[in-house]
């Protein structure tokens, strides 16, 4: 989408070839089997060194009906185009999603803009399930004063179709919903079939393990992006994490080392962020029941603060949850959401767990300080000090 | 404003003495003498111990009519009012701002909503002269696009006033500008003279020199605030910075020490920020200038990159100039102008600058990513790469 193969061949000399499908990796003979697609030819490509950047794909529920033609997925353009598409063309009045993560709410804000009364079916009780809860409920609340019917409990059981092969009946273990179309956003899989059969080694999470140079198990072969695992700097754990800007880091890094470099991504503290209707949430690091499962001795602190200050135009509440470790305060995560200057604060906090910083420097960060963007003191350095407080009065 | 001394007092037991003006600090005894202004009444007032917070106020220049009634300083609420009111009262045309630092340019958007004519006397090349060039020349710009009219190398001489001592007509050495109101905002002095007189030692800024828990030379002595030095922790040096959130900080650990605590104010890395018209502006740490005059081995990187992924409406261009020590890699400072997402985005490199960081650090570190908030690599992460590429490449 970005640049065209002649623009690639022109700019860098670089062979790229669209509609060739990878069909096997052969890592002793260090070559792999190329289908042409529109000739339909298979041929042995050598390689000096390999890198596998097969990306995911979007999970499907295994259900009766699960193949209609108005049940979709999204995963990239030609998916969207697709759904963009069925409601120009056919003009579905009631749309089901299944899932409560990030596609399945920036698509209730996609689908409310074209007036489709809106079904989300989530198995947890909250949205975004893996968030702390007071995150959660605020992001329940803007789906609902936003017109979304949030269903919670219902396990999903058959997709009633018609003679045209459409989804017209959604049911689920306890209720039926007549539905126009479905849009299944219930997580993605990552693409490690072709690895897997030549010997490359995954992970715990089944995505692809490497390195911090991006090297897989095998030589010559490196792996980046969607398909990859990540190493997480708070839990020191392995995750898959499948995000767009942890792709690009990885693959310049795989890029780099597949040409002779010494390149090292260290790994992520888990930043992400995200808009739900007016709403903005963002996070960084651990949640409380992660940092328990990896042994912190987990403390919290809540708070609620102005995004700027109260007298300028605009200014919004926003709440801020810190996760900290009790015993030496370390900050462990940060959590927020709010209409108005949420989503990039949290980077200084991402800054502030790759630097494994306590609670009492965070609260003393000199941060700038101007009313259209925040308040005296900022609502972090806020958190951070209630926090700070609250470990020492603990014995 | 925030609270009546009356809630002081039903809320903590505090007595707040309003019109109550302190005239001597008898260190010996630990006594001050304190003039009650409503019944012209000056007695001695006994402590144990004692906070010097007397802030600053506005410079005026000394010249030929400086006195007269519509030329305004800026630094207090009431400054604020007799302002308004003289704008609503007299219908001013024309004012002339004399300087170019924050309180100069915020004016200038006050003064234009209220279309007046708006002429700006600066001795420097551009408005805030202190900043790099490549960010006031923004500023520069946004100032013109609001028909602010920007005037360079006037030394001020004169100000022609009326019968009702009223100024008239300002002359500069070079030409004559007829004005009906003035505004001299060329900065603060620290209002340190009853400090000075009692024996408390000044540091070389003039300014109250404190150590790091806010204790003047003088046993039982505390100072905080405008009238205050701060340590830069970048520079390792003391340095007057009256800005409102260092006060705060200042104010609550010579608070904490006074009743007995051990709190610390490490010092600043030297953030601020500032709106002007809708041009965002914000910086920390050194400028090159004074990074060098520190002994720093000094390079920069200036990038220009979109404040959120291109697509996304309302997504603007904005500049980051990244500082660093060409030696080491540190990063020494950052100043950012733009016209959306800006400010906030200042203070991950803020806590870059508290913790030390390199660039190299810096350009690895895990921001979060969505495209109503960054590209795919945020204008951060993008300087401090090109940053790092310059430090490889150079010998």
């Amino acid at each position: 989408m970005v640049r065209t193969p002649q623009q690639f061949k022109e700019m860098q000399d670089i062979d790229v070839k669209t509609e060739h499908r990878v069909t096997k990796i052969d890592p002793k003979e260090k070559r792999i089997e190329v289908v042409d697609l529109s000739k339909s030819e298979t041929q042995w490509v050598p390689y000096d060194k390999l890198i596998i950047a097969t990306g995911a794909r979007s999970r499907r529920l295994n259900l009766p009906g699960s193949n209609a033609n108005n049940i979709f997925t999204l995963k990239d353009l030609q998916d969207g185009i697709r759904i963009r598409n069925y409601i120009d063309g056919k003009r579905p009045k009631r749309v089901a999603i299944l899932g409560g993560g990030f596609i399945a709410l920036e698509m209730c804000e996609a689908f409310r803009l074209r007036d489709l009364e809106t079904f989300v079916f989530c198995r947890k009780d909250l949205p975004v399930g893996n968030l702390e809860r007071e995150i959660s409920e605020k992001i329940l609340k803007e789906l609902q004063e936003n017109g979304v019917h949030f269903l919670t409990h219902h396990e999903p059981a058959d997709f009633k179709t018609n003679g045209k092969d459409e989804v017209t009946t959604f049911e689920t273990h306890k209720a039926s919903y007549r539905v126009d179309m479905v849009l299944m956003a219930v997580g993605v899989i990552p693409n490690v079939e072709l690895a897997k059969e030549a010997g490359v080694e995954l992970g715990k999470t089944g995505a692809i393990r490497t390195d911090k140079a991006q090297r897989t198990n095998l030589d010559d072969i490196f792996a980046a992006g969607d398909c990859c695992e990540v190493f997480n700097l708070v839990s020191q754990d392995w995750v898959h994490t499948p995000l767009g800007d942890i792709a690009n880091k990885q693959g310049r890094v795989a890029g780099e080392n597949a040409a002779g470099g010494k390149a090292v991504f260290h790994g992520v503290v888990g930043s992400a962020a995200f808009k739900v209707f007016e709403l903005e949430v963002a996070f960084t690091g651990l949640g409380m029941e992660a940092a328990r499962k990896y042994g912190f001795d987990v403390d919290s602190q809540v708070i609620e603060a102005e995004s700027k200050v109260g007298y300028m135009p605009g200014s919004k509440r926003m709440l801020i949850k810190l996760i900290f470790d009790r015993k030496n305060g370390r900050v462990l995560g940060a959590q927020m959401a709010g209409k108005e200057g949420v989503a990039r604060r949290i980077n200084s906090l991402a800054v502030a767990l790759h630097q494994k910083m306590t609670i009492d420097e965070i609260s003393r960060l000199d941060f700038a300080y101007a009313p259209p963007f925040s308040g005296t003191l900022d609502p972090i350095l806020i958190a951070a000090e209630q926090a700070a407080k609250k470990i020492r009065r603990s014995p």
